[in-house]
C-alpha cells in the first residue's frame, strides 16, 4: 500500500504517559502476512476513563459492551484490548461470546475486574471472530509490556490506514505539568457521528470521570464529529480516553480550560490526520460555512458540501467548479439566501451575492486547487452560525481500495 | 463517450401524440461540437400540464419560474423551450433576465400567454445564459416543427448521458385509447428529492390540471424519487407532464387508475433509464427494504444503502461485501433490529437474525455479483414498512467523467 501523499513529513514524539504500558504482537486474526493485529495496554489502578462511541444502530458487540463497562464501572479502567482485521460486527450471539472471554481472559490475566476491561475490533465485518487467537497471546503480551511503546500501540490498530497516527499535546493545570498522548486509525467508513473508527488518547492527569467524559463529548464534536472521508459511518466507532492522575495535580472535578485546549488540539489533530488518510485521497480540504442560522445548520451545510461526490471528484481534478457547491448547499435542506450566496476558494471571492464575481479570474483560483491544502469558504447570508469541516477528495484509488478489499 | 454498459439493446418507438410538435437545432450555448442544444416543443390550445421541481434551496431561474407559471396559469400550456449546455443556475439577475428574454420570445412567436411557456435549461453551473443565442434560433425551430420527432427532442437535451431515453404507454379511458410518450435525461447529480435533471412526458389524454397534478405527484414518488447515482441534488430537476385532450375521452377531473397505471409505467422506465446511465455504472441495482417501521423509513434506509461509497464499489468490485450493507443499514437513522437483520443478494439468503446464515455458500451469490443486474433485499424486522430504490455502482469511470467535466 502506498502511503497517502498528505502523510505527515514529519511525525510528533510521543511522551511516556505514566501508568501506562503496551505490547502488541501478530495472532494472524485475518491478514496472512505478519503484521501487529493485537495491541494490550494495561493502566495502573485508580485509572478513570471516558468514552464515546458510534451512533450506529447496528453497533458492533465490543461497542455495546464498552457503553455498557464505562456506566457500569464508573469510569474505572485497567485494560484495553485492541485487535485489527476483524470488526465483530454483526456476529449475533458468537460475537458477545468473543467479547466475554477477552474480557474474563484480560481481567484474570491482569487482576481486576471485568468492568474495567474494554475491548476494541476494527476491520471486516459479518465474520466471527477467532477470539481463540486474541486470549491466547495475551499472556505473552502481558510480559511483553513497556511504556511509552507508541509505535507498536498505533502500528497494531491500523487496516487500510497508510500511515500511523500520532498526537501529544501538554497543559499546565494549577502549576502541575500534564501530558497527553493520542492514536488513532481509520481511513474508510469515516463520516461524523461518533468519533472516528478507533482513537485512544492517554494523559496522565487527575481528572473526575465526569468532568473527563464531559471534556472528551465537548472535543469530539469539534474534531472527529466534523470530519467526513466518505459519508459511510462505521459500526465500530470508537474514542477513549484514559487518565492515569499520575501527573499529581488535584484531582478536577469540571471542565479545565487549559487541560480542555489541550486535549482538543490533540483530537483535532488526530482527526485530520484521519481525513488525510482518507482512502485515495490527494487533497486535505477544509469547509468553513459562515452567515447560517445557527452553529448545527452551518455543520449540515459544510458536510453537504464535503460528501458532495461531485464536489469532491472536482477537487480531485484540481477544478474550481463552484457550480457544485452550490448545488451542495442547496440540497442541504437548511437556509440559505441564494441570492446573497459568497464563495471564495483559498481565500478568493469566486461568488458574490449569488453570481459570479464582475471579472472573476480564474488563474490564481486555478493555481491554488493545484495544492495539497484546499479551503473553501461559504457565507450563505442568513445569520451568524458557523462551522469548520474538513475532508479530502474522491479519486480513483477510492475505488480500487474499495472494489478489492475483502475479496 | 463511450455507450453505457446497461443502455437498452432496443429502443421503444415512441407514438405521435396529437398536439405535440417539436424541433431541436445546434445554437452553440457551449459545446463547440456541433449537436442539438435547443429544443422547441409546441401544444395545441387547450393542452394542460402538471409539474413538479427539485426541492433544491439554490434551484434555478427556469425551475422557480415554471412553478411561478404553472401556478399563474392553473396548468395551461403551449410552449416548452429547453437547452442544454448551461443549467442558467446561480446566475443572479442576469438569470431572470435571460428567461424573461426567452419567455417573450416564445410567446410573442406562438401568440400565447407568456404564463404559457415554460422553460428548463440544463448544464454548468454559475456561467449566464447566452439567451440571444436561443431566442435567434426559436423562428427557425418554429417553422421546422414537427409531429413524432422524439428522437430530435430527446437528443437536444443531453449533457453527459450516453444515449437518449424513451418511454411509452397506452390505456384505456373509458373505452377510449390513450397514449403516453416521455422523454428524460440525466446521468450525475441525481438524487431523489423530485424527479430527475429533466423529464418530460406527453399524452393526449384529456384530463383537467388538478388530477394531472395529483397523478404525477403520486407517480414520481414511487419512480424519480426512489432513484439515486450520487445524492447530489441539482439545482434543476424538473418532470413536467402535458395533456393535449385530443384523445377524446370525456375529461377525467380526478386521478383515474389506469391512467395512472401507464403513466407510472412510463416514469418508472425513464427514472430506470436514468440510473441505468449514471456517470460511470456498470451494474443497476435495485434494493428492496422489508420490515421497517412504515413505508417513508423503508425508503430511507433504502437510499443509505443506495448511496453508500462503499456498498456502490464493493458492488462494482463484483465483492458480496453484505457487511457493508449492514453498516448502511446502520447509519440511515431508521429502527432496524440488529439480531432481527435479514439481507438476501439475488435471491439467496445472506443473513439471518443479525449473523451470516449457517454454512453460507458464496459461490451462487459472486455469480449473481457477476451480472448487471444486481438484487439486494433487505428486512430489519421490525415492521411492515416496504419500500423499492434503484441506483448503480461508483467506478473510477465515476471519477474520470466529473474530474473533466467543466475543464
Amino acid at each position: 500500500m502506498t502511503t497517502s501523499p498528505l502523510a505527515p513529513a514529519v511525525y510528533p514524539e510521543l511522551p511516556e504517559i505514566a501508568g501506562v504500558r503496551c505490547a502488541s504482537a501478530y495472532a494472524a486474526i485475518r491478514y496472512k502476512t505478519p503484521r501487529p493485529d493485537v495491541l494490550l495496554m494495561t493502566f495502573d489502578e485508580g485509572t478513570v476513563a471516558a468514552g464515546v462511541w458510534t451512533t450506529s444502530l447496528t453497533a458492533s458487540a465490543p461497542v455495546l459492551r464498552g457503553r455498557k463497562a464505562l456506566a457500569e464501572g464508573k469510569g474505572s479502567a485497567r485494560v484495553l484490548v485492541v485487535n485489527s482485521g476483524n470488526s465483530n460486527a454483526f456476529t449475533g450471539q458468537k460475537g458477545e461470546i468473543a467479547v466475554d472471554e477477552t474480557v474474563k481472559a484480560a481481567s484474570a490475566l491482569v487482576g481486576c475486574g471485568e468492568h474495567e476491561v474494554f475491548v476494541a475490533s476494527t476491520g471486516v465485518i459479518g465474520e466471527p471472530l477467532p477470539y481463540g487467537k486474541i486470549t491466547a497471546i495475551l499472556p505473552e503480551l502481558y510480559a511483553n509490556q513497556r511504556a511509552g511503546a507508541w509505535e507498536d500501540a498505533a502500528k497494531a490498530i491500523l487496516t487500510t490506514d497508510t500511515y500511523a497516527k500520532y498526537a501529544e499535546a501538554q497543559a499546565v493545570i494549577d502549576g502541575v505539568p500534564v501530558k497527553i498522548a493520542g492514536i488513532a486509525k481509520g481511513s474508510g467508513m469515516i463520516a461524523p457521528n461518533m468519533a472516528t473508527m478507533l482513537a485512544f488518547v492517554f494523559t496522565d492527569a487527575a481528572v473526575e470521570h465526569s468532568a473527563l467524559q464531559e471534556m472528551l463529548e465537548a472535543s469530539v464534536d469539534e474534531s472527529f464529529n466534523a470530519i467526513t472521508v466518505d459519508s459511510d459511518t462505521s459500526t465500530s466507532d470508537t474514542l477513549m480516553l484514559f487518565a492515569t492522575g499520575k501527573a499529581g495535580n488535584a484531582p478536577f472535578t469540571a471542565p479545565h480550560p487549559a487541560f480542555l485546549e489541550a486535549l482538543n488540539k490533540v483530537t483535532k489533530e488526530l482527526a485530520h490526520l484521519v481525513v488525510k488518510d482518507g482512502e485515495g485521497a490527494t487533497k486535505f480540504i477544509e469547509i468553513e460555512v459562515a452567515g447560517a442560522e445557527h452553529k448545527q445548520a452551518a455543520r449540515k451545510i459544510g458536510l453537504a458540501i464535503a460528501n458532495s461526490p461531485l464536489v469532491k471528484t472536482a477537487i480531485a481534478g484540481e477544478d474550481a467548479n463552484w457550480g457544485r457547491i452550490v448545488m451542495a448547499v442547496g440540497k442541504s435542506g437548511e437556509r440559505a439566501e441564494r441570492d446573497r450566496l459568497c464563495i471564495s476558494i483559498g481565500g478568493i471571492a469566486v461568488a458574490r451575492n449569488g453570481e459570479v464575481v464582475e471579472g472573476y479570474d480564474e488563474a490564481p483560483v486555478a493555481k491554488h486547487m493545484k495544492g495539497e491544502h484546499i479551503r473553501i469558504a461559504v457565507d450563505v447570508g442568513v445569520g451568524n452560525g458557523k462551522a469548520t469541516v474538513w475532508t479530502c477528495d474522491l479519486t480513483k484509488r477510492y475505488i480500487e481500495i474499495n472494489a478489492d478489499y475483502r475479496s
